[in-house]
């Protein structure tokens, strides 16, 4: 006997929650199409020399390796004799994001694609982590990019923000704010600050980057100090700088327009501004309401990779969480694949993350409502035609429904009934076959009626419908 | 610079493609949660020692191992002095099929559950296979299952064909017949041809199972010669009975009796036939029609799994495709991992081979409307605010909607919403914005029309009224 169990690293969800789940993964897909993005998936298993191409060696050290039975017979085989070879790598290899795969879709099919080629793509990853709570070997991205041929107009950077306000609009999880920066009006910046050199410029930013891990006194010192050598004023305006937060969209405007006062003769603060002014002005137009995106100077994101906007999301009530959307503008996506110049702009929502923090956090319940709707009863075996035909009905008209195949006591099933979420109970009784009717009980409205069985399909939609009204709305 | 290529077997969609096979998840998926089903995911890496206990020969040798990087490096490192262990087994591997994994997940959180446990599952499984034509070592299963707690009323092998007859009709790929038999009738009459032991059944059962593959005359022949030694009668008997079909409701029934007539003493023939003609009483009872299913007794599937009825389901146009569904009715899920007595009944369909075998039979054209259903125009980078406010009046209708972000010629915007299959495209002229109005113009019915921003939305709600009434329904 072997106890059953999973390997440490996965998230492995009870129906309820799978549910509930699945009901995210619903809103952010159903969001994506409405701004249209089309799917795309990818393999697990990508060769390894095709994944491997672009990564350092954090991630490397992180992937996962996919060998067959025979693969490995044969490598112990080889090895026999002469020793294993240094690093014998295995030519399979499991994605560790969408980002590697979105560039060897892109540039393997580029013949094939229109341009701006806009694809979302919701698939798990892996990645070796160290066991840890609240770490995941396995975890679910949802990722929107738009890809453009050659050039891509800084305009689609503006949509971004427009699909996370819809998707976190409607999964409904509280108050967020989309938090937008520059990587250009970064560099100008720094570069007005004295920071010229490129990658002193790189490793400023990430000194940055810490400010909320290690706090302000270490980060102000590290960068006074040895190795840095900024002077005091200079610290001060970088500190003043990474704490900028605009409180409205005029205050975002205006804090722009006094960076661009500063910007005489610096190009790239100047093209920053100018970028992330369209952006604001873009969201504004789209119907982003102003509450829910500000300016944060402090946001770096992958310091290797962005080069234009760049995003996070955060929870107002839960700035613990830390971001639950990221992403940005980058300069080409897949030149380790094709000569073309591929820019893009992108977010990534790692969901399984996301649902266990919203979860810990008890911002999230199990779904109480089934995918069941309606639930058929059953008294006597020799009910069971009706049962199934009354089934029929309700499912044909659109009412995910399941029947009591062995019949039994009424309070056990209406219990069941209960205990699963599921709403609607179908009675279907002696004196209700005689007469042709059926017995409705709405375990949500508390509610019972007795109904003829050709009404019963209008009878649930009306149910269902005053429930949405009582409700309210997302719509 | 590393060619951008996907590996061996796997399929890799473009986006048209894509959508047309999420539509066919989407169906199945709608219908199996019609059913009272419930969604479960698991992990696509098991613990290997899990995954392993309880499959044969075949089957190990085409599972794949996962193993980190650390860990690969481990392994080198403890090879090298003492040579590799003969079978150094990695801890993890990858699910080959999504039944073990029930039979883990039901196990593990058996107290957690509801019995019977009506669950679905869609993920993808992975196997070594050759590389093949129409092979895939990544490959979606469908699954649905419902499990027993000691034991489940035969009733439940008569709602898994009203599920198939749900999906096939919803997915509508053409006349199917769902064929069913059952394992214990077949044994009744084996033993009733004198073939007593259960290994030489199973045996002659394999033979049978080759019918289709090495024609009649070499399982005759076979049956008769050394080894089998059945007398010609026997043969003939047997020939017979596995070439029975039924042709309706009331044949099949007529079979059955002509079946139970020989049946005197012989419990397993009569318990079978017994099931069979109550499944098939509830089948109709659910509304299947008669002609969508069919007794069919050279059906045997798994040898060493099924127990009871045992399903295929064949398009009838298409039979050189085989069997695009198939399951039956098991004793016990999870002997390895629980002393619970847990029978059940499912079935699975592979989809990855289903929409690949429907496209090489010209039976699946790629999806010829996009999921994007509107596109709207710039012709001006100042039009810019006014796009993107049409967009979000369409987006919050719940049309899926893209705008053309970079002005440029109308012709060459109309051809690619032509060539996408975005139905329909929104022009928005100087004339237009100055009187606040939009010009539609609707692809699928070459109809165009002007009128007022405010009624758009409920203009393109009739358009797509109007064309599902042209359309017919399948509803």
């Amino acid at each position: 006997m072997i106890k059953p169990r999973t390997p440490p690293g996965v998230m492995e969800l009870l129906p309820p929650d799978q549910i509930a789940f699945q009901r995210m993964l619903d809103v952010i897909r159903r969001n994506y199409e409405r701004f249209g993005f089309l799917p795309v998936e990818t393999p697990v298993m990508e060769l390894s020399d095709v994944l491997l191409t672009k990564t350092g060696g954090e991630t490397e050290r992180q992937v996962y390796f996919v060998q067959s039975t025979g693969a490995l017979g044969k490598a112990a085989e080889g090895g026999q004799g002469e020793g294993l070879p240094e690093r014998a790598m295995p030519e399979l290899a499991m994605r560790f994001d969408l980002t590697v795969p979105l560039a060897r879709y892109v540039a393997e099919h580029e013949h094939d694609l229109a341009f701006p080629f806009r694809r979302y793509q919701m698939q798990r990853v892996y990645r070796g982590e160290r066991a840890q709570r609240g770490r995941f070997r396995e975890f679910y991205q949802c990722d929107i990019d738009v890809i453009g041929k050659d050039s891509l107009s800084v305009r689609f950077d503006a949509e971004i923000p427009a699909v996370i306000h819809s998707v976190f609009s409607e999964l409904d999880i509280g108050a967020f704010t989309i938090q937008m920066n520059n990587r250009k009006l970064m560099r100008g910046f720094f570069e007005a600050q004295g920071v010229t050199d490129g990658e002193v410029q790189a490793l400023v930013l990430r000194e940055v980057d810490k400010l909320d891990k290690r706090g302000e006194e270490h980060v102000r010192a590290t960068l006074a100090g040895e190795g840095f050598n900024l002077p005091a004023e200079a610290v001060d305006r970088i500190m003043a700088f990474v704490k900028v937060r605009s409180a409205s969209h005029a205050d975002a405007l205006a804090q722009l327009d006094a960076l661009d006062a500063l910007g005489e003769g610096n190009d790239a603060l100047r093209e920053g501004v100018k970028e992330l002014r369209e952006v604001l002005e873009l969201v504004r137009a789209m119907g982003v309401p102003e509450s829910n995106y500000a300016l944060n100077f402090s946001i770096a994101r992958g310091l290797d990779y962005y080069t234009g906007t760049v995003y996070e999301t955060t929870l107002d009530d839960y700035p613990q969480i830390g971001s639950i959307c990221s992403g940005g503008r980058y300069e080409n996506l897949a030149s380790h694949y094709t000569k073309s110049k591929l820019p893009g702009v992108g977010i990534s929502i790692g969901l399984t993350r996301l649902f266990w923090q919203l979860r810990e956090a008890g911002l999230l319940g199990s779904a109480t409502d089934s995918t069941v709707q309606a639930l058929v009863t059953q008294m006597d075996a020799k009910h069971l035609p009706h049962c199934l035909a009354v089934a029929s009905d309700l499912r044909r008209a659109g009412f995910n429904t399941e029947v009591v195949m062995e019949p039994g006591k009424l309070a056990r099933q209406f219990k069941y009934a209960d205990r699963a979420g599921i709403r609607f109970v179908i009675v279907l009784g002696e004196d209700e076959i005689a007469n042709g009717t059926v017995t409705v009980k709405d375990l949500r409205r508390e509610d019972q009626f007795t109904i003829t069985r050709h009404e019963l399909v209008s009878a649930l939609r009306v149910e269902l419908a005053q429930a949405e009204v009582l409700q309210g709305t997302h719509a």
